[in-house]
């Protein structure tokens, strides 16, 4: 009977898969961290007692930072437009994502994240909403918007907000794409301003990978989109492919995907879509194979590895997992300790150089990036983060 | 020398202050209610295992109640205009209160609140900006907004929402003070429908007691503000108290509070202001006083009893304290359980009396309202609500 009746509702999740049991209810609650027990009690966290902190904080509006939790929080805010690799599935169903990336933080980084998703797509009602918003938190992690709406709800919000606002999706995985090429570098002897570079994805991981890479020193970049390499010359280019275009020349010239691998060093792929085995064989010896696309890497690890020297991906089944749980806790733990204003391009550096160095002895065409579960990784970013807020004067707590 | 220090600081905060010293930090934190050890947690917590359940709530977007912690919490949002006694602080100030009642909601009703500051002060920009964040709260929990705005503000928000929308300062007041005059009425032999009630202050927390005491089947009202009785023929009434001088006619005559007061079975302060001796002496015999100002009530409690048979005020430190406390957990713990679209006016007098009925055979003048501490509130509430909600056809929950 329970059988025919889970079967006649096949639309329904099966209460026993492991996963829907784990996400029921959530994956979060709030804790107070103050004795609610009797009036005393109340009387000191709420009123009459709590008058006088909010009476300090409103002579001293940075006051707020040391009497709320906002110094510690990050608001984890999407729009459901670009969810994983499901797409625009919208706020409702992004949750659970928001909700594992909270979760993240604080596990990771001591950072108490609160899941946001908003009800909207419009740019100016995000970017509005947001400024609205801000008293509210320590900083601003967005996540899952989709590109090239994503560029400019974070440029505006930058110059708007004097709190940290970081876009992942870019960001995250810049700084470890960067870390791990830092390491992969060392190990097969190359200098970065010398190597050649194929990113294939033009969308926000794309344009943050290309940005930290020339900031980092790499010249030779090229950036492939379905339609081949992105040069000046192509039709139809829109502004943030013709900024890609100006960016990566006059070394990116016209051509496919395979065309750009023949002779390449490094490979970068957060396309999702797939390599020929062929385009593999065509790179330069020991070359670098960054896969990252999830769950399906570009071109399958076994594959790669018939060819290339080190291979990466996204995975954690195989070595060499570039994931940016290793960055986005640490940089907000940082930023908060500090307070600072913003994430600067100082501080991603540092962050990547700091998750490359902590490898050291072990590393090795199989290792190198840390584990996600190494537990000096988010201090190590953080630190780097301070250490660079401080000196670029961005910290508003400088000690 | 350090004495000499903090001297020198007069506006800094004194750090040995224990209430500075519990606020720093602030007082709330986020807990993940998974675990996350391995790669394995996090191949189920966050990808690639999230993705399933993301697509099932994009199949069915009431499944974010199920699989998110959406479901129980709630937004506790104010704009910072009209915080305790102190006014109009802005948002940064008014946080400590907000994180005050969200541990409240944690500890009482076992809701996970998050505070929500709003740097805007336009009725439209609220509305559009908490309708754009609601679906990431099971609730919204209105809170120190100043009035008139805050009843057009939850006005709008009702309309638009299919979550519960409770403006605190009016609703959880006003049930508050109905469950205590429904027993203090027991106590003095009265009827609610007979009984002449003064209410002082016509803002958030009187407008809610006086529709809720006509919802009860109180019939004498006058509202009383510094300028005397709210009547229909009192020049320059701005369309709140229009309403009230509508509301309460032809019961409610031209006069001082004094000549209000006079031969009145039941005085209500909310206004902060206060009133003669005498004004109390001339009330009707056994009379009720609910001097509700904070910190200072309109009489103090031992001038009131030389008059009055019941007295009761907001204090803790006093018998009778009416405190909302007693209704914000219950109604949204219940209200969250039958995921009910709204708060109905049902609800609110169901609660009032679940409130009511708990003090059973300790009902005396001094304990017509249970404590705070009373751990049978909460449920007796949130039983109150679902039952109502079910009743009412506003359950979605309806098991």
């Amino acid at each position: 009977m329970v059988a025919t009746d889970i079967d006649l509702h096949t639309d329904t999740p099966d209460p026993d898969d492991p996963i829907f049991a784990l996400h029921r209810g959530g994956k979060m609650a709030i804790a107070a961290t103050v004795p609610l027990r009797n009036a005393q009690d109340l009387a000191m966290s709420y009123t009459p007692g709590v008058a006088k902190v909010c009476e300090a904080i409103a002579a001293d509006p940075a006051l707020a930072h040391d009497y709320t939790w906002v110094s510690n929080t990050v608001a984890v805010i999407t729009d459901g437009t670009a969810v994983l690799g499901l797409g625009d599935i919208g706020p409702a169903a992004s949750m659970p994502v928001m909700e594992g990336k909270a979760v993240l933080f604080k596990q990771f980084g001591g950072v108490d994240a609160i899941p946001v998703a908003l009800d909207t797509t419009d740019v100016d009602e995000i970017v509005e909403t947001i400024v609205r918003l801000a008293p509210t938190f320590g900083g601003i992690n967005l996540e899952d918007i989709s590109s090239p709406r994503c560029f400019e709800i974070e440029r505006q919000l930058i110059e708007r907000l004097e709190i940290p606002v970081f876009h992942d999706d870019q960001h995250g995985t810049a700084v470890v794409t960067l870390a791990a090429l830092i390491n992969a570098a060392r190990v097969t002897d190359r200098e970065l301003d010398d190597v050649k570079v194929v990113i294939s994805g033009a969308g926000a991981a794309g344009v943050a990978i290309m940005k930290i890479l020339q900031t980092a020193g790499v010249r030779k970049i090229a950036v492939v989109d379905r339609s081949g390499v992105i040069h000046p010359g192509r039709e139809g280019l829109d502004v943030v492919k013709s900024g890609i275009a100006e960016a990566t020349a006059p070394w990116a010239r016209p051509g496919t995907i395979d065309d750009a691998l023949d002779g390449a060093d490094v490979f970068i792929g957060v396309s999702g879509g797939t390599i020929p085995e062929a385009a593999v064989a065509s790179m330069a010896p020991d070359s670098i194979v960054f896969a990252m696309a999830n769950p399906n890497p570009e071109v399958h690890p076994d594959i790669a590895h018939k060819y290339a020297r080190i291979v990466a991906t996204g995975r954690s089944d195989f070595p060499n997992q570039i994931n940016n749980v290793l960055v986005f806790p640490g940089i907000f733990r940082g930023a908060l300790d500090v307070r600072a204003t913003r994430i600067s391009e100082g501080m991603k550096l540092a962050a990547a150089n700091a998750i490359a160095d902590l490898v050291g002895d072990d590393l090795s065409e199989t290792y190198v990036i840390p584990s996600p579960f190494d537990p000096r990784v988010a201090s190590a970013v953080a630190r780097a983060v301070t250490d660079t807020a401080r000196r670029e004067g961005l910290a508003r707590r400088p000690y």
